[in-house]
């Protein structure tokens, strides 16, 4: 029922070239939850920059921002917050009286959920992937003290440069490379996903890691997830990541910061 | 509740200087009833050139269009219907896969009422108001065969050139005006209105109309509407335009056409 959707409803959005579910449902689910007077709706833009434009001329709220307009946003927002200034790379613009602040809290919750599971910085770490997902990753370790790390990555033109940058190796494979800590930030595992190989990695490596963080959020129990759980290997899933990026979005376009019970229904809302 | 939202749901807006929930109420109402994927919100562009960039950017599906931006938005669409031609302002953009189309209802509105109202095109008619309203007004009973009109306004600079344009007479007041068709285009009458006057026309020229058109919407038994219903004098009332013209508009934007009787229980609900 849209029956309490009033002129006063605040809109907010996301932009995406291919738009699930997911966030539409997680936000109105904690607006009803929550009693706010919010309404979320997802678009597939056809044009960024009208879309932004948008965003500014009608006054809609905020936007959550994914592929592939994370970085072509950049130029078009008014405050760059360090979050997405550390990646170059935004996934939320928020709409303060017009003027639009660009956060990426992909990047903060990869680097809370880092310090909430209590992950030891002295571990080394490998890192899976060289796209956009890969660069938070990197970044939040870094940021988060990790030092000793490896971008596994088949695309050197995006793996080396992405290692240079935070002082890490790059290797086209795992093979002079230490286990320890995963971080799978492919879509390799991913419910749809074209890949033939089941994990990341050599089942070996894997078997070997002291821990494993799995960015791909659906499903929640990747082929990843589940190798590492059955060698008893803890680990921290991408609908962890997803769930706590939305749940600071959430907070940002609302102000107000709903409890951990509360985005864990939603979450589990959002995919039912 | 929001939960039937999904990123397939089409938003549908309205953009207007003070935005009221007439529209927002109205359209959601007949969504549901129908059980259409459509949501509509309100909003008070800050910029209308970036306003309607959103709409093409974003692939919102159509706005309603108020003041003040009827005329701003001319030279920001693709095709400009007759009904908008007409009058040159647009009260309704459609977007067909990032084509702008351009209508505007109240015209097709006032000018349907008065067919299905059977008005006499041989009467005299008299157009209280110089504004937009009154163009489309004008502009309607011309379009109905009604060649014996003058045009009521106190402002001579817009009343004389909306009067020559359709071959009207204008006047300041009413004093060598023959009463027949009374139509008030001019906010007198409305709800929490400034005007210290209760009718727009003198009590004795009113009393000697044989029908009474006003436009204005809210409420819908104006002190003009009042007064002809006690001098048994038949009216159409303003509510019946913001119905029809928001009937119109729902069409173009769903592609489905309301029963009278949905349009009607849609609209006192949009009022309640």
């Amino acid at each position: 029922m849209l029956e309490r959707i009033s002129k006063d409803t605040r809109l907010c959005i996301s932009m995406s070239g291919r738009p699930s579910n997911i966030g539409t449902r997680f936000h109105n689910h904690l607006y009803e939850e929550l009693g706010l007077d919010f309404v979320y709706k997802a678009f597939a833009p056809a044009n960024i920059e009208d879309a932004v434009a948008g965003i500014r001329g009608l006054g809609i709220r905020g936007a959550g921002v994914s592929m592939p307009f994370k970085e072509a946003v950049l130029p078009l927002v008014d405050v760059l917050h360090d979050s997405a200034r550390a990646i170059e790379s935004v996934n939320t613009i928020v709409n303060d009286d017009g003027v639009l602040h660009a956060y990426n809290t992909d990047y903060q919750a990869v680097s809370d959920l880092l310090v909430e599971h209590g992950v030891d910085s002295a571990l080394p770490v490998t890192v899976v992937g060289s796209g956009g997902m890969a660069k938070a990753v990197t970044a939040a370790l870094r940021h988060n003290g990790f030092t000793d790390g490896t971008i596994v990555a088949r695309n050197e033109d995006t793996g080396r440069p992405l290692a240079r940058k935070y002082g890490y190796e790059w290797r086209a494979d795992t093979s002079d490379v230490a286990p320890g800590l995963i971080v799978n930030a492919t879509p390799i595992g991913m419910a749809g996903g074209a890949e033939s190989v089941d994990l990341p990695l050599p089942h070996d490596f894997v078997a070997a890691a002291s821990r494993v963080f799995d960015v791909v959020a659906v499903p929640p129990d990747t082929p990843l997830v589940r190798f590492a759980r059955e060698h008893d290997i803890p680990v921290i899933t991408g609908d962890e990541v997803i769930a706590l990026q939305a749940a600071l979005q959430f907070e940002l376009y609302t102000g107000v910061t709903p409890t951990r019970e509360q985005v864990r229904r939603a979450s589990e809302y959002s995919r039912s």
